[in-house]
């Protein structure tokens, strides 16, 4: 028996060696992302031709089956450049021989925990995908174009059996258009990018000190006064409804109380705890105008608000905010001291909580399931609300814990401009956790969170992506896929093919570039862009006092981005070299110094206008630090005044110039000290 | 007396020669387009800082103005990168010392004849920019915008005394929607540009045998059955329309009948003249389908469509199309022959004037004035209606001494992707017209024309920008501006800056090249892009049978435009060369060769998926005649067998390759003949 027991276990051991084994090879072979559950070879392929057709199992084909299926067959024929001869799916009844045969049991509803499950075999001749709801089938025509190849002569689909299924249910993405406002276009690029990584959930942050983007027709002073004419239509806001629902996408509005409340009181000052003149926000931070709590009239602009507002999201969850009341008017306000006091109410924070309470009746009302950031926890809560985590993870297990059902965006802000590394290393659940299955079941997943001080149409794709892929990948993937390296690899494509979905991330970088230069050579400023990142946690706009809404978002750091290209290569490169100290490793570094020594005489043959004089000390003394490290890296030594120089060079070049930071600087540091220096007298 | 007159002449002779003399001056100083009537520089300077505001000289400022101005205001901060601190126009009587003071009259009406004008002076300590009409002020903030600046430490508006007003009343762009759907971002962008180069009319095109964009609320079939779900609601007509007052812009709607009308048939089968089943057409071309002029039913429907449709416009013309109806579905039809003997109609297109004017009636209880494609000119005809005239200027000149209105498409049509030199040299009013003054009123103006069948959204900016803009000049600025090659001048900067309105005519070239090579190095793509042109003239799509209009438009030949600029380069050193017999002037030639030759290289690096692989004789066989040339050039001469391969390979690359034409072509016909031929015996 012992023996036996042995055996098996030694064969569960191999099984599972081999199965980790092939996974890897498989992470290396195929650019999926997210990665499916379970996925195996058959050794297959699927050759795509003009015959291409799809037939769905169904009397009819519904809305959300019609754009997925005529979405896909419009992406495989304009990435293959293939005249696929028949444009629509057809109902199976009416197809012989389909190409891809569509199977799902019923319509999916757009809510929590639906199931979103799918399986896709794909063989010589035929491609099945079933699933239980048509969102499934959604999911897994995205995971079907990721598996779109090419031979010389011919495009394919790998042969492949997948059974899939997303660890988290809520994968959302939150996009604030109240500090900038975001075109319907920009917002269904963004839905249709969020839908090719098996995203879910979009939320829409509406108002904020910087406007109120919501038309309410029973309340018009809103858009009227404190959108600059910048808001969304119910039609508007019913066409975003409708395309993200046929890309299985719920969306839940946010309307941010009691603080973060400017464009409120701009409109109706009668709900202010302090009486003064409301202007719209042009700044970025947190301002003290606060809703009044206290006060009946506060409640009913919200309940009109609320009630006219509500019944254009078919979402069940509907977003308070809560976050950031520091409640300076309150304190400031004797009604309120004395209301605090006559209803014994100890502090702001209890204030907010009797505040919310009173927010979450009107939703009920509504139908709604009220959500908040996590400063909204309290205990008199009612558990049915659900706290979005964004102070800490602790906040949420000690939410989860308490009952509540949690979102996560702790370490999903991508607006704090960190490397996808940081964000894929985020796992929602530690280990450690303390919760009991039960409670586990409380994190319901997780939100990037697209905040919108420094973003315009032009630069806020780049923001989002590809960074938010990494993120929806941690969201839908089991736990164990986390090797950062293999998703870089497997990211690789899946970014670029955002573009189709018309993602503006890769090509307005020389939209920006040929602006700041006034359309000449842009070489120079590209080599730049692949060095230089944005400045990090906000350090860009010190304290919200640099830029208003206004201000120029064209600038060279618009068009840099985290991750710079060439700063990984050669922070690599360096590492490698500095183990290895082998000359193949030096003269990896050496091209990349000689591209910046270079890249000055570029640079000053362009250098004519105000804008780029301002990137000259950057691009000048890059030039001669490169130029001091190749010389001692080919002399394996650099003399006294040249180290002297690289230090004065390397401190400047570690403050930020033009709202950037030079990520090699650590490296170069590194490769200085390792190089001796020659003591010469001078 | 005698002699005095001779003096006064010789005075008239010199100030109107230094005039001229000036002008040509001041057209090679200043990327003014369309040129404006009046200019005279004052030797002043207009510097650019945080501080600039705007002033009004109103008690408040109108929709109109308060658009105009604040995107004027963030287009030149994010031009310049200046923090301009007030980020709106105030009233003048709230503003001190203001950088621009705006002053106007009265509101335009969104009319034909409504005054354009514009005064604008730019001194250093102020700019001035007065009109009759706010219209006039958003036509001038525009020049503003084209006198910006710069010198290597500051932006500035460069110092002018401007006088300007339109030549033309109707300076329209058509942009088909049907044959392809365009998003309304993209319309709102072009109405951005066509704004920037002061156009005036948006001829939305909304009907075809391919789809019918309208939602139509009393008759839902059309838009639910004939339109793929790819139409404009009422709200989102609402909104283009008051996004294009917003810009001074018209917006004349076309609903295309009785042929171009498959679509209609597909909704409402009983206004068709033969009895059978409709589909929406995906080809290109004339089709049979037509409304049958017999029927009460066909008038009732669209008395229906028109007078729901009709007020959503605000703009007093509608045009009904009429165009290419060849009756044949007229001639099968025995009930239609019976009415036209009953009736005394003795031809097809007399029966289409009987319908016309039973349209027009519906029209005009509408208080619409119908306009039409030269088709519809008949005797019977009233005269109110507006001949828009395709075929040829005879015909507007017909129409114009007959007394009717009428608009100028004929060589604008930009879907022919021919140069832009062509549409240039296009003056609407050719010498020795034979019309009267009073007749030649009637020329109201000219329309380009950007039919669908081969863009979509991805391209479509493409087509239209930059060519429309020197159609814009044409229709706006005096007929003596008609210098073609300083227009290229000046078109350079006015072309890149329609990427800050987010025309996407630049940026989506790399777009497609990275589809197509799969996100591989575009280097090599590029160069072929820079020699290679869309087929001209509709032989892209043979007939109208090769591309349906869900084929891909994601190719090679959609990354190509007009006006190649290494052929054009090319050109015209071959030309100098040819005259000038000169080394330095070959050297020039020898370079493009060079890149060509070393530019297969590059491409081959990459060519490894079937849509590339249709490139690879292009430049396979571009690198072997350079090759030869370049020899031929270097030693003077080429040999027998060189010469044969060469007329073999040029006759390969005259004909059309991934539909595009190698336009380098004639001119390496050229340079071949003039190398002399070295007889060496085999």
């Amino acid at each position: 028996m012992k023996n036996v027991k042995r055996i098996i276990l030694f064969f569960v051991f191999i099984a599972s060696y081999f199965h980790t084994n092939a996974q890897v090879e498989l992470l290396e072979k195929y650019d999926l992302m997210p990665w499916p559950k379970e996925i195996k070879e058959n050794g297959q392929k699927f050759m795509i031709n003009e015959n291409f057709t799809i037939a769905v199992n169904k009397d009819n084909i519904n809305p959300k089956i019609a754009n997925a299926t005529t979405k896909f067959l419009r992406r495989l024929s304009g990435r293959t450049g293939v005249f696929i001869d028949e444009g629509f799916a057809t109902i199976a009844s009416k197809s012989k021989e389909p190409s891809l045969v569509i199977n799902y049991t019923r319509e999916g509803k757009l809510e929590l925990n639906e199931d979103e499950s799918y399986e896709l075999s794909v063989v010589n001749d035929q491609i099945n995908l079933t699933a239980i709801t048509d969102i499934g089938i959604i999911r897994g025509l995205e995971t079907l174009l990721q598996l779109n190849d090419h031979t010389t002569t011919e495009y394919f689909f790998h042969g492949v059996d997948i059974k899939d299924a997303p660890r988290f249910s809520w994968r959302g993405l939150m996009i604030d258009v109240a500090r900038h406002y975001e075109p319907l276009e920009v917002l269904k690029n963004n839905l249709d990018a969020m839908a090719a990584v098996k995203m879910n959930v979009f939320h829409w942050h509406l108002t904020e000190d910087q406007g109120f983007r919501v038309e309410v027709k029973s309340r018009p002073k809103f858009h009227q006064l404190a959108s600059d004419g910048q808001y969304y239509t119910h039609e508007q806001i019913k066409e975003l409804v409708a395309y993200a629902s046929n890309l299985g996408i719920r969306v839940v509005p946010e309307f941010d109380i009691p603080g973060h409340a400017t464009s409120w009181l701009v409109a109706y000052p009668e709900m202010a705890s302090k009486d003064t003149i409301y202007k719209i926000e042009r700044h970025a931070g947190i301002f003290d105008p606060t809703l009044d709590p206290t006060k009946e009239v506060t409640y009913e602009i919200i309940t009109d608000v609320f009630s006219e507002i509500a019944p254009l999201f078919p979402d069940k969850y509907f977003h308070i905010g809560g976050d950031e009341n520091e409640g300076k008017h309150w304190d400031e306000n004797d009604k309120i001291q004395e209301f605090k006091k006559k209803n014994n109410i100890k502090d702001n924070h209890e204030l907010q909580a009797y505040f919310n309470i009173k927010i979450q009746k009107i939703l009920k009302e509504q139908g709604k399931i009220m959500m908040g950031w996590d400063e909204i926890l309290q205990p008199t809560l009612p558990k049915d609300v659900v706290i979005h985590s964004w102070r800490g993870k602790e906040a949420m297990l000690k939410a989860a814990k308490q009952g509540y059902k949690t979102v996560l965006s702790k370490g999903y802000y991508i607006d704090l401009l960190k490397s996808i590394r940081h964000h894929y290393a985020n796992e929602p659940i530690s280990k450690g956790h303390g919760l009991t299955e039960e409670q586990l079941k409380n994190i319901l997943g997780g939100e990037a969170t697209m905040w919108g001080e420094l973003v315009t149409p032009v630069s806020i794709d780049s923001r989002i992506w590809p960074r938010t892929a990494a993120i929806a990948e941690k969201l839908w993937s089991s736990i164990e896929i986390d090797d950062a390296d293999n998703m870089l690899k497997r990211l690789e494509s899946v970014n670029y093919r955002l573009e189709e979905l018309g993602i503006s991330h890769i090509r307005n970088r020389n939209v920006i570039l040929r602006n700041i230069s006034n359309n000449q050579e842009l070489k120079s400023l590209i080599t730049l862009t692949k060095i230089c990142e944005p400045l990090k946690a906000y350090q860009r706009n010190k304290g919200g006092v640099e830029y208003k809404s206004y201000s120029p978002f064209t600038q060279f750091v618009d068009a840099c981005n985290t991750d710079a290209i060439d700063a990984i290569r050669f922070n690599k490169s360096v590492k490698k070299y500095l183990k290895s100290n082998v000359d193949a490793d030096k003269q990896e570094i050496i091209v990349l110094l000689n591209k910046w020594i270079t890249n000055h005489t570029d640079f000053s043959k362009i250098n004519n206008n105000p804008t780029l004089a301002k990137l000259e000390p950057l691009s000048s003394k890059l030039a001669e630090l490169s130029s001091i490290l190749k010389n001692g890296l080919t002399k394996g030594s650099i003399n006294k005044a040249e180290h002297q120089k690289s230090i004065v060079i390397i401190d400047f070049l570690s403050k930020p110039i033009a709202d950037t930071e030079l990520v090699i600087i650590p490296a170069i540091k590194k490769l200085i000290s390792a190089i001796e220096i020659r003591n010469v007298k001078p």
